[in-house]
């Protein structure tokens, strides 16, 4: 599992690109006092290192009429299952993360939805997956913190 | 809590950044045969209604060293505390993710750590905050699903 | 989900109606300086709008010989099943109230019986239905607080 | 805790009440063929029993903008505080049922809210009574059933 | 349920037979000021009316070589097994007390074994019957309390 | 932990004194064909060596008016309280058996009551000794084996 | 289960072997005053009792590579396959210990693994052997103590 | 955190010391086709490197009377009493293994005792070490497996 070696130039131009996807090559060499083409090739290096996978937008889910967050606990039948349990989740796209985990669930979500009579509908769409046993749902009052903008800042810096 | 109206422009618009940020303003003008100039007004003005908020990089957490992600459960001793809890949790690069929610934690949050002795440090760093009682950690064996752009493209077809 | 709107003099009938609904309109007429027809008017077109539902006597249980409540938690074995099942619970007298619920119950019921023993025949009605996989009873030593007249109130003042 | 005693037109006067407390007292006569008088005495009499505590208007707590249902669990540091925390929680309209219970939990509440957000208001209002230790809270899906009438039936034709 | 009404020299008959079975009617009737004759009628109208029931003594379990008492809480597969499990336990001599519970369990025993290897085979026995689901057991590190005359003398003194 | 060595005689001795603690001794020595004197001696040596501890009646609770039985768990603030506790809980009348635990309770008792209100008032009592920190109950619903008979039977056969 | 007689001698020569297995017998014989096929004798002795089972390396599972320590609580669908279930668990070279446990847990078993990938695997392959219901997992994030030794000082020094 | 490296040769010297510490370096040496000095040197080489750190008897502890184990999971106050309280365990001969863990506990131990009444001893001195706040114990019925000599012959066959 060696690490990709990225150095201080790359971290500078992460950096940069972690607030704001969209501000421009020729800024960022402007600012690093570098060339766009050396900027364009940096990124292209790391992009093909698979350290950068893509940007995302940050949409507001609330003013989109998604203001319901919930996480749900599933229990399987069978462990073996997970695979064909994962897929068949995939294919709802109120689940925006799903993991594999330790305790007492087997697969851990999270969901967003319109509303509580939405959010029973998502519930039940994964009970009604074969090999799901059982599910349990927490629901979120507010979502204080989303943020990893900090986070990638801290490993930059760390690095 | 009027919602903002979009039309079917804005949705399109919105469908090509979601898949990269970084698309150029004259590329979704091709593809929607509108102006370079309309998709420019169109993203400004949503941003201006806070629909769009940002963009951010997907980076690979686990080329990066951080491959340990852990929930943790957050046991308070008074929820008159839950603000100042939140706001030392914010201080903390390793949590992305906090929740207020119903059920036995007061806070629920996300944590990236380099490995279990890493994780250890975090999950104390949040005990040793001031009016938090307990925790309770559950692992993640495999990030099988983090993806939020199957649930956009859904909302702008649904809109 | 347009809400119907209510004037001031609907909550004040309503007010009035609350705390006795077998009050005469024309009390009602009179309390308020308004003709009793316009009060027959007003309860007319707010049964019709579906705000009033109808109207219940509150009886003591007690003095019936039903001093026994409970609060009965139901696990399916399946949630495909939760709408038969709710069926045959609605089948039952002694469950006056039922509720989908999140956590780790499907269906979560509250129930009033004799005595101790009534309570057994009771869970176990419910327990025999079939698709009910467990049932969890958590015992009322003392009902302290049953009065909606509070909440209905503060409606009508804040409205 | 000698039971009143009801004959079987006592029992007829309450079936008719309890479908609509409205109901004019001619009316009950004549379908009971006894007086209107006669059904005056009785109800006096079954009210000054305490039989008949009062009545109360079923309204339609969606369409007032009071969708969102919760139960809430709370655990005391002392179950000497009971009546105390019991007194400032009815000070708080939004709860409208409250039981001393066996079980892990002191107190079992049940709340209306207008929604997440609101709920979690009034969560934290019971959290921050003095001597309240911890609560759990389980949300409400859907409200299947919420009828006490088929009880009353029940226990006129058991009598 | 019209209880069989036990006047004061049934209480004080009753309060010596509590502290000793074996004590001689002539011993009692001599302390209460009553012939033996009337001990023994009393003694038999209070067998007869089934509030006696019997007699039984009190030995060390420990000297005896059965030291080790745990209690376990049975899950069955469906509560309509319940008459069939309590029969198939009643066989085995190792569980003493059998309860139908409220709360989590069907079923709630207590056995005295041997020791630990022992109990072992007990709760297998127990988890081997047909119908039964699960068990989890409690084990008593010493049995501080085993004294129904305190509750008894209290009872004569009360009623 | 040498065992007190039973003979065959004391066995048979025991095994009828296990079903009527009246039975003359007489009739005890007729059936085993030896003297009254030797059951005398014989049943004097069991007291004397601590196997023999007295003997109880077996009442009904039920027609003596406690008929509600619950098992309550403690936790204490502190294990070295445990000894304090169970000095406060053995003043309890209604705390019929109390036991040391594993598991998640300090102290395991259980109680009878005269009926629900009276079971809130004793776990109230419970609750209230200094160093208890809180209780959960779990109610009876039927005690359907409450039996040493057949244990010590089993033993004196096994022996 | 009568214990087999260890004397001083013996004490002392276990003393010396617990702290170091690989201790020359002849050493041993030099600070116990006493000859080398004493020594010798006295602990084919005990190895013929019983007492000394072998003996095995302690090695640094770190730096070997298997730093992921894990507790398994196996639930089984009938405790009459524990047997069978512990015969597959045996043939993972990943359990260290498992052990037939009271409480919620049928098996409780320690695994080291060499990742979180690889604990996922050990947990997965547990899952699958046939007669397991669900497993539960408590991740170690630092083995604090793992010593017998201590134990055995004190044994000898105790008996 | 780079691995010693061990090569072919240390492997299969590990491997036969596995299975019995006390082997002599000669009968390795002639097994391996090796010296007896290559032996020493590497035996020598691993210790130095931290691998072997040391070896240690297999005991029978049943026929040393330490037939009772248990497994205690350790509440704490405060996280910040880690490794004040484990320093305080570690003084407790009869703890031979603890962790910290994630999950419910904050420290998780195995205990050995000589019996039940014992077993509580150990458990109280865990209870009375300040800044524990509670215990929970889960009491061995069996211990099944216990030989890390499986997973050292894997770890060395898959190097």
């Amino acid at each position: 599992m060696a690490k990709f070696k990225l150095d201080e130039i790359d971290h500078q131009i992460l950096d940069m690109l972690i607030d704001n996807t969209r501000v421009p090559f020729t800024d960022i060499a402007k600012k690093l006092l570098i060339s766009a083409g050396t900027v364009h090739v940096r990124v292209k290096k790391m992009e093909d290192a698979g350290i950068i996978k893509g940007s995302s937008l940050t949409l507001d889910y609330k003013k989109l009429g998604y203001s319901f967050i919930a996480y749900i606990g599933v229990y399987l039948n069978n462990t073996s299952q997970t695979k064909f349990v994962l897929e068949r989740i995939n294919e709802l796209p109120f689940v925006t993360v799903a993991h594999i985990t330790t305790g007492k669930f087997n697969i851990f979500c999270k969901i967003r939805a319109r509303n509580t009579a939405h959010a029973k509908d998502v519930i039940f769409m994964i009970d009604d997956i074969e090999g799901v046993y059982r599910t349990e749902t927490m629901i979120s009052l507010e979502e204080s913190i989303n943020d990893k903008k900090r986070l990638m800042h801290y490993i930059f810096k760390e690095l």
